[in-house]
């Protein structure tokens, strides 16, 4: 089959690799029909992670089943399924807790020894525990499909920065990050009933996009004027802040306007957001750290009713389609800002 | 007056200062009977934290009213009252979500502008809101005040350490830290319902007072290696830790051991632990880090009801007492370890 492999910074190439089998009894081979580029594929495309030459890529991804293995119970030939961007056994006592991210049999997809989703098909392990069936029904309508694949990172991320960020019915939350992520935090709070949202971005299309998912103000400031703003609007500081981003501007954005009391939600995988922690205020505060990589294996359950019932349309992060030649321009695009989110079509 | 007056590291003096008068309507004159001198009170002493001369010291102290401004209303003159170790309205938004110290009337005891606890008497101002009245039935018992004398802060900090590293019914907790933050931390545990509490701690006076507290386990290794056993005897770390230092090697080790999905609950003032935090590892487990500044003010009416009733005696952190002209020699044995807790008897 052909599938995406990284070179170099800069440089992933659509390749020819050895087709997915089934190994283990608990393995799905799974045809790839809906995959996307992250944002944190953008850390190995900077250089900013140590990534070697050959391993795959893409975590964020779609399919339909073609083999299952002899223990496989849930899922048979012919399903639609969603792949969380992290597999998981759904037995371990992680598991059981919902951090299915730190399951002790699991992983994240691509690298050195998995196939990752920006290709033609994955052996997925673990697929009981990982794979999550789309119902019959809307099995092949391509705009659910479409707001569904939202479900593997993006959304399910957005989500968990909410829910560690404290956001109920009635709260105040800031979002600081305007990428996909940060679009489905706003989205994601408003779902969880904020009733003012805050939006720190500076670029039209995203803030477009931004209030239709429900924010109400927006902050295009810089730095400490961004902050003072921040803190001046609301009185004091937003109680929920979702820290979207990881570098240490972010950070220090997201620790400095967080109300006493109140908490950050971070999921930006943190590059540089260790140095930004203005740990002398959350301590005198009582201002929370909360959050990681989100388990979204958790969240895509409830989140795939509320697509399916026509409550939750992440789809609009998806600005940019291309089929498996176009992942390089697709990467290209991200990097440079005119793509917010890249969806694939192998 | 006579109270202690800080010069410069390691130089604090017992002098004359002006005797406290009700300034303002909602102010109290207090009698000191009990004060203590505090590990925190070491950073300036030991000149990690700025300070000027001149100014007071002492955050930790109970006494007898004298006076009461004429808008008080809770206490009287012959009361004898706890004072938290920050003062506070109760009425502000931060007093009602039970933040005290973020109160947006409140401040610190000591300092440059305020009365400090190791003196002969305080203003005390916002005395309503402040401090709380020890019930008549007990106001003279002295054992009784002894265990009191513990809530105005090293208690009320152990619990906040405890709450927010999220200990309940059957928990394991781990406090690292052996000073009295640590000690009270351990009996707060075992309040809340840890089954296992692990001290990381190397002296033996303290490791058995931890161990009358509650303590089930001790690591007594450093660094590494006391990661390595805490993770080793606890199959992956303990899910509640405990930070009661603030340095830079203590939060390496309690963002180390905690289990995915757990959390640190910190209350060590933060000198140096910014670079300690393994944010890495809290980000791709889930681990929390809540806490701070310990709001004590909303934790004293359930443990003064607890020892009162005789189910709570962190009494003995306290093992050296001086009057108030033994104040100096009572911070060089804080200094120098010899002492884990100094109460004071003006």
């Amino acid at each position: 089959m052909r599938a995406t492999v990284f070179h170099a910074p800069g440089d992933v190439r659509v390749e020819r690799v050895p087709d997915p089998k089934i190994l283990k009894p608990t393995d799905a081979v799974v045809r790839v029909t809906h995959a996307c580029i992250c944002g944190s594929d953008l850390w190995f495309y900077r250089g900013d992670s140590k990534w070697e030459a050959g391993w795959r890529t893409g975590h964020e991804w779609m399919g339909t089943v073609e083999d299952v293995g002899a223990e496989v119970r849930t899922l048979k030939k012919g399903d639609r399924v969603i792949a969380p961007f992290a597999y998981s056994d759904g037995t371990c006592e992680f598991c059981k807790k919902s951090v299915q991210t730190s399951c002790v049999e699991g992983g994240y997809w691509g690298g050195a020894d998995d196939d990752g989703g920006q290709g033609e098909a994955v052996r997925a392990p673990l697929a009981d525990g990982s794979l999550v069936k789309v119902p019959d029904a809307v099995k092949d309508d391509e705009a659910m499909l479409m707001r569904l694949l939202a479900l593997t990172d993006v959304m399910g991320t957005g989500h968990h920065a909410a829910l560690a960020a404290g956001v109920k019915k009635g709260a105040t939350a800031a979002v600081v990050g305007d990428g996909a992520v940060g679009l489905c935090g706003v989205l994601a709070a408003k779902r969880l009933g904020a009733e003012r949202i805050i939006l720190f971005g500076r670029h039209a299309t995203r803030i477009a996009i931004a209030k239709t998912f429900g924010a109400t103000d927006v902050v295009s400031e810089r730095g400490e004027e961004a902050i003072a703003k921040a803190l001046e609007m609301t009185g004091g500081g937003p109680e929920c802040v979702l820290e979207c981003v990881g570098s240490e501007s972010s950070m220090e954005m997201a620790t400095s306007i967080a109300r006493p009391g109140g908490a950050v939600g971070y999921v930006g995988v943190p590059m540089g957001s260790l140095k930004g922690l203005n740990l002398r205020r959350m301590f005198s505060e009582n201002i929370a750290l909360r959050g990681g990589v989100a388990p979204v294996r958790a969240y895509i359950p409830e989140l795939l009713n509320d697509v399916i019932a026509g409550k939750l349309d992440p789809s609009p992060v998806f600005d940019m389609t291309v089929d498996l030649d176009g992942v390089p321009g697709g990467y290209a695009a991200m990097d440079d800002r005119t793509a917010i989110k890249v969806m694939v079509k192998p």
